[in-house]
């Protein structure tokens, strides 16, 4: 079984009625390709497909390979100016752009993100480029957050994992943000963190569960319903790459500084690759899971 | 104190400024005034208002009172064919129709309601009215559901108190449906209803949170956020009545028959009427709730 | 060239991939194919996809044949209560259903109908089914008002062709509706009904533009800009037939009244038929468009 | 009458229930006190209210006058680094505002804005602040397309104004867009102005008119509207000054260009500040419905 589903590169061959991609051509990859057949496809929302054909998603191979073969709608140009390696990263920020379509983030909507781990950080970029005036991130990691506030981050808050700490952080949260929470991004997933997003965010607002760290939570739902905060729930993401290209072009979001480690394709670096990847250190995780992606391997693509 | 938010009642005289009501009016209230200066206020979602007053909630009083001052913008006619005591049942109506305002219900929404007390009916009787073709409605006793079904339930599902039955229930309850489940109505807002209600609901659905029986709630919230099934709250309800007076007026929601008691004002009967209602019996909650309201009662309207 | 695109038939044979379909289901089907590959099908808006290949628009044939080879994905089961030639009926009865989601009716939204053609009648039939509680029509034709009216309108108003009576008509037709016009859908399209629409819907209001008269259109635009009256357009339908069987199947729309004459498939019967449709008569414009629907052909569906 | 509009001003004196402002407050100041009774209030839609009392809208007196009585809620604090004229602009920016709104403009939004007036300009400066990643300004002078330029235009394209050049000038539009017009701002609204948007724009998109020169339009609105190209009417604004005041803050919109002559409050100067505006010349005509606002005036604010 191939892994890996972050991915650009060069194409090396195209089919027949491939009419927008030629040889040599810079592409990033959608890693999902969708039925196009059932309700919920031809309503706009594929990515809920449950026919979902997902690199590296049994039995469907990964991308991290010499050569994919991908079908040419899914295979989105790189502009002049963005290098095949952040064209990778159109992956992982695509789940913090779709995050915040579903959230609806806007320039009026003051944004709090629980967890600045890598899906944190590229949710936090992506509320940025969506306009989000006020963004506060919160987490238990004094070096997380310093690379949050590096990237942009207007407040960061530090908290404990202890849920009786919840109200006083809450309040610090707040008052850190010096406005009504409009938004939450759970990008943790937790109990702790998704109660302390229901109880923070304003009347009115809304709660995006990004995070995945329990499946089932104990939290009060109920305050927050009569508040009328409502959850909202995503999955990947769908339509983004477009998006994510220009954000990328236009600079209005970097992915730079999340690439701290670069390996080659041999037997070694890979293994290198992956002991990096497993040790952590100062490589924030989302490296763990991006580092396959910035070797440049051939496509053939099939139309 | 002076109890009661659910009243309708005949007007008896108006303030100089008033112009759309005459003394002898029959009209429905609805109970809530809001500041209509903060911002919730200002974007159209006054139920969320800081600074509501609202009937019976200290320290206002509440209306069942032989007399009660109230603005005009929030006096309603009552069509010919609605009586006062229909007009007063607007109130846990518009519990029903705010919900299915939210949830978006429409003639292509298939719902499931949990729980079929009083408000799990008026929402039921709404979801119809807003087109849902197709309603499952679930209850632990028997009575309520043949209550359900008469009241124009398409298929009802009798449960247990158990956990653990979840999976083999919402099994019962999608076969019930036929079809999946767009739309889910928590009226109970119980761990086991709200995990049933989330499970249920297929991807891209929505679940409502209308019952308020648990604080925390300890419920797979992230398998439902992975399928984007959204959870929408509700805080009481705006800009109800013109729509709720009109499925009456129409006989698009019939309310007589969740009226089962009746009781006038002296001394005698008021205890008389707390008593049936602590008792329950063969009167379903809602009566508890609302029989104070089919006392004809005087109305100074103030403007 | 064959023509026709609005039709139902039975299945002969089906391609090894297809699941949902034996030979011998009765089914409706969707005219148009979309590519799938482009961002307005991506994003749910197959209908005004570019590439699409449509029944009868040049170089694609229509319907009009004893067998039509077609995506198993675009042919609808027949529910048991719902015939071949009303299953056929949902070709333009989608015209209706799509625009009333455009315009968003429901329980709450006052209707006028510019127009008692065809089209104007399947809009009022669908808007109707959508929940809509009161619903005035408009024409210059005493007997298709006298339908509109057997078909369900509340209220009918005969019109001129004069420009200069738009006031008054204006007035007329407030008066009929006894409240707010919230959506006006103008199934003629012409500068008459377009300005008569415009000017009589309310503030906060929409007029949903169906009808195909003009090209250039002369209307009063700025005056309804200004009180925030949007025109909303339409192409055809997308994700309508499930909907407009359901409508079909629960009695909430009955096309039968629609079908006025039906013909055979030998040479005869067919010229026969064109030449009823271009006499007109008591034979409205539909029945022209339709006719050909009725005919019970074979259909081989190859996945 | 007093005439003016646009203001802001030093806070004087509050009434006894006044809780957010003090005298010395610095504000800008919403002109428009609508009723909080009407279904338009109450949904939120203010804006359309039809008791509104709009300064300097008979009988209602505007405020170029030293002392103005308005609504506390009405009245909003300054930041720091925003000066009163700054401040004043609030209102001309708020109609661009509202328009990007009501259009929904972010940051996959590219935009064709007609006319580059004042409302073309501020229209485009919020557009821009709402993310829109590519904008193109359309107008018959030079001098005024130089100015956009200036101001963050990506492309400039000069038109005639003969109706023959539309499609010579639509297809000079695209290339200059580069990519499909999903929103085009009609700020003349004209027949030559909102032909060219109509036409202009890609299916599925937008256009808002907002410019009001022509009451009666001829125009092709049936092509556009089966390319579902909707017409979105705007009228002035509602909740908009707290996020003008934002932009104004964080810099995202910078008004001081726009602001290009200052008069005293003697007669002397007012009356040439009034002909200074008449003759135009290199002063655009926002100069001439805002220089009144550049006073500081004393207010009084009553609650």
């Amino acid at each position: 079984m191939v892994i890996g589903h972050e991915c650009a590169g060069i194409i090396e061959e195209v089919g027949s009625e491939v009419k927008n991609l030629v040889p040599g051509d810079r592409v990033a990859l959608e890693p999902g390709i969708s039925c196009w057949r059932c309700d919920l496809c031809k309503e706009g929302r594929y990515n809920l497909c449950p026919e979902m054909k997902f690199f590296a998603t049994p039995p469907v191979h990964g991308s991290l390979a010499h050569q994919v073969v991908h079908p040419a709608y899914l295979c989105f140009k790189l502009p002049d100016n963005v290098s095949l390696e952040e064209g990778a990263m159109c992956e992982p920020l695509s789940v913090g752009v779709h995050a915040c379509r579903r959230a609806n983030i806007g320039p009026e909507t003051n944004v709090l993100v629980m967890g600045a781990g890598p899906i944190g950080l590229v949710t936090m970029l992506a509320a940025r480029a969506f306009g989000a005036p006020r963004i506060v991130i919160v987490d238990v990691n004094d070096n997380r957050l310093s690379v949050a506030k590096d990237l942009g981050a207007d407040e960061v808050v530090k908290v404990s994992t202890n849920m009786q700490d919840i109200p006083e952080e809450v309040e610090r949260i707040c008052k850190a943000m010096g406005a009504g929470v409009d938004v939450s991004f759970d990008c943790a997933g937790l109990n702790k963190t998704m109660s302390t997003a229901l109880t923070a965010t304003s009347a009115g607002g809304k709660v995006c569960l990004v995070g995945m760290g329990h499946t089932e939570m104990t939290v009060p739902l109920t305050p927050a319903a009569t508040r009328e905060v409502d959850v909202i729930g995503i999955f990947r993401y769908k339509n983004t790459w477009p998006l994510c290209l220009e954000f990328l072009r236009s600079g209005k979001i970097d992915v730079k500084p999340l690439i701290t480690h670069r390996f080659g394709f041999s037997q070694k670096e890979v293994e290198e690759a992956f002991e990096t990847s497993a040790r952590g250190g100062n490589a924030i995780k989302i490296f763990r899971e991006t580092f396959l992606s910035y070797l440049v391997w051939h496509l053939v693509n099939n139309g």
